[in-house]
């Protein structure tokens, strides 16, 4: 019997208020409208943006919402104007979209579409407005046009991926967002050569899809770099070949880099949110060709500081936005990556929780344990 | 009669002492030893790094000294184990090498050779340290291994670009400097795609030739900005459709150039060496894509300072030094160009002096007056 065209009832994780537990319960999800899609969550994972959101520290508080934005899941029904996907499909839905018309969507370098881009203070469908999601005729709150944490949620068809259904969902998953942006970053903006050398600033999640990225690419030293050094033993999984923790060092990290390599690293890939961070990884690459990529997200009053000398000595400064994949043109492609084992997604999911137990994900995250939790639904 | 092996007696214009007149006089010129190559010149032209180091504020004073470091001329004699150049050859100083061994030679990216690197406070000749420069047996000082304000000077072969003798002296000599890294910035660094817009910030000699590469490149809008309105003219002749004055704005001339533009230009390209103006031109470029490139030289304890979340949306900061081009390697395809009616050089040529009158050059620089004042050797 379908359900397309009904209101749904199903179960979903609320956050009523900033910091108290999600609470596991019913509520109703309304069909898709115009150029929406109705999903069917199978798996999914919690990020540090989830929390960062649940706190609500240092934002405007928005509740009672429905927070997740790393899933798998199955195509349930769609909106009218929708022709790219179909009940059945197999879809990753995305925190940032593409609509393919826009000036950023036309150009081969952006993947920051004009329409559909990452809006974290939106809390209704771009449609109307209003929200699909409701508890007793209350409306709740979606996060990033993805609310995954949800058996069922509604996303505007330009943030889900169609992707291999071959794909195991509670793999590829994670794929949504840390490890693609981490990836993305090493192999789409700073492309280390084969043989080069890559500092990698922060290992946690997207820092270590970073380095598994220094490593897909072939680099022959992958430098971890980190003040936690509980991070380093881990993180000779992804590949690094040696390690850093600043703490350990009486001259700044950057002198400690360029001295190891004999005047700095190739390209280096900053994912810590520290300007710090991202200063010494801008000054450790090498005058003539070195490339810094700037991924981690720093505070509203936080400032980059530098002499403008380092980049007159021909070295780069980029940042990157979800590994400057456009999400679904490109996504599909890094699911296949997955299934020909040329990316391990595997060593990344170090927990596992069924859905009723989602708040121990947050309480992992918040201990600093493991890197990703997945969440499975249908437990 | 052959001069080779022989001590030349020749006019040089001499800089004794710190920002008084050059003394044209006879001095003596010694062989060229390992590696170097003796050059006859025919003509020479003035940039600012010459009036700089004359003027000598903020560097350690060093006279008496030769100056000079764009021109053209031809080889009259080298040294031992000179395999690249030999007497007759077409030849561009240049005020930084190429040794073709270092990992900066090597490496495409890069034109920083370890060994031939611009040197601004070296005196003496690599090889031994000693001058080629002598007036009654007290030697004279070298300046960044060119001093081309002599009918005859030694360089390092790494430093000499062989041309095509077809090419005319008195216009392809402008490309040993200035032209050349302004013109490369844009075409080497910034390139920007046939109907993009860009932004050049100071319309000096090395941002006017930054803005005939935009033209060259066929970019549909080229937005020049100085401060002083008095460039805007002339600039229309190298290709600027639209001038920004920032002092005619009471909010920042990025959020100007971003309105004009619907977001902010495609690239821009920094050529005042101010540090208001790089940050301005980083700011300026379009999120997703834009790319700013600075040329300018800073002072010593300046500092470029932005809020990160610039680069994060996707923008790229790059520098340059020369323009990218390897001198030896890529100068005479850059004087090809010219020949080929590809790049314009005649219009950068705005005065002309016999070598007697060269503090005429000077003083035209002085008061701001034209581009380039093309120095003839033999009149
Ligand atoms: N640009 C994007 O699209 C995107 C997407 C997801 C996450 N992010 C950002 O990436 C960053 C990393 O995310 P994560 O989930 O891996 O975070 P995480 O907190 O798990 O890891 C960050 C690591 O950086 C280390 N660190 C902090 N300051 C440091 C410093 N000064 N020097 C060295 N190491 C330092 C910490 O010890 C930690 O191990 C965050 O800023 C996050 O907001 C960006
Ligand atoms: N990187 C290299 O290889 C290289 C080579 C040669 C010259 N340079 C540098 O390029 C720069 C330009 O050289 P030039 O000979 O054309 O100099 P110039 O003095 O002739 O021109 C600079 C122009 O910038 C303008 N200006 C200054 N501050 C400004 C601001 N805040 N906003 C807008 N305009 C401003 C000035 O009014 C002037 O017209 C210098 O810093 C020079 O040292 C670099
Ligand atoms: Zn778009
Ligand atoms: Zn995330
Ligand atoms: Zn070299
Ligand atoms: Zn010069």
């Amino acid at each position: 019997m379908s359900t397309a065209g009904q209101v749904i009832r199903c179960k979903a994780a609320v956050a009523w208020e900033a910091g108290k537990p999600l609470s596991v319960e019913e509520i109703e999800v309304a069909p898709p409208q115009k150029n929406e899609v109705r999903v069917k969550i199978h798996f999914t994972s919690l990020c540090h943006t989830d929390v960062y959101f649940w706190e609500a520290k240092g934002q405007n508080p928005l509740f009672p919402r429905i927070l997740g934005h790393e899933a798998g899941g199955v195509v349930e029904s769609v909106g009218e104007g929708v022709m790219d996907v179909e009940p059945g499909d197999h879809v990753l839905p995305i925190f940032t979209g593409e609509c393919k018309e826009c000036p950023h969507c036309l150009s081969e370098a952006s993947n920051m579409c004009d329409l559909l881009r990452i809006n974290t203070e939106r809390g209704g469908m771009l449609h109307d407005g209003q929200t699909r999601f409701s508890k007793d005729g209350k409306p709740i709150y979606h996060f990033l046009g993805t609310s995954t944490f949800s058996e069922y949620t509604v996303v505007h068809v330009g943030q889900v991926a169609k992707i291999n259904p071959e794909a195991p969902l509670d793999k590829v998953c994670v794929l949504s967002c840390g490890m693609s942006t981490g990836f993305g970053a090493t192999v789409n903006v700073a492309k280390p050569k084969k043989g080069g050398s890559v500092a990698v600033f922060g290992l946690g999640a997207v820092g270590l899809a970073a380095a598994e990225g220094a490593r897909v690419c072939e680099a022959s030293r992958i430098i971890g770099i980190d003040l936690n050094p509980n991070r380093f033993e881990e993180a000779k999984k992804f590949g690094c070949t040696e390690f850093v923790n600043p703490k350990d060092h009486n001259k700044p990290v950057q002198e400690v880099i360029s001295e190891m390599t004999g005047g700095g690293v190739d390209c280096s890939i900053e994912c810590t949110g520290s300007t710090q961070a991202m200063v010494s990884a801008f000054e450790c690459v090498h005058d003539g060709w070195g490339v810094a990529v700037l991924v981690g997200v720093p505070s509203r009053d936080d400032s980059f500081k530098t002499h403008p000398i380092h980049f007159l000595n021909e070295r780069t400064l980029r940042g990157t936005f979800f590994g400057n994949y456009k999400p679904l043109s490109d996504i599909p492609g890094v699911v296949e990556k997955y299934m020909k084992r040329e990316l391990e997604l595997d060593k990344f999911i170090t927990h596992s929780v069924p859905f009723l137990d989602i708040n121990k994900a947050f309480e992992y995250m918040l201990r600093g344990e493991g890197l990703r939790c997945m969440i499975r639904m249908d437990a």
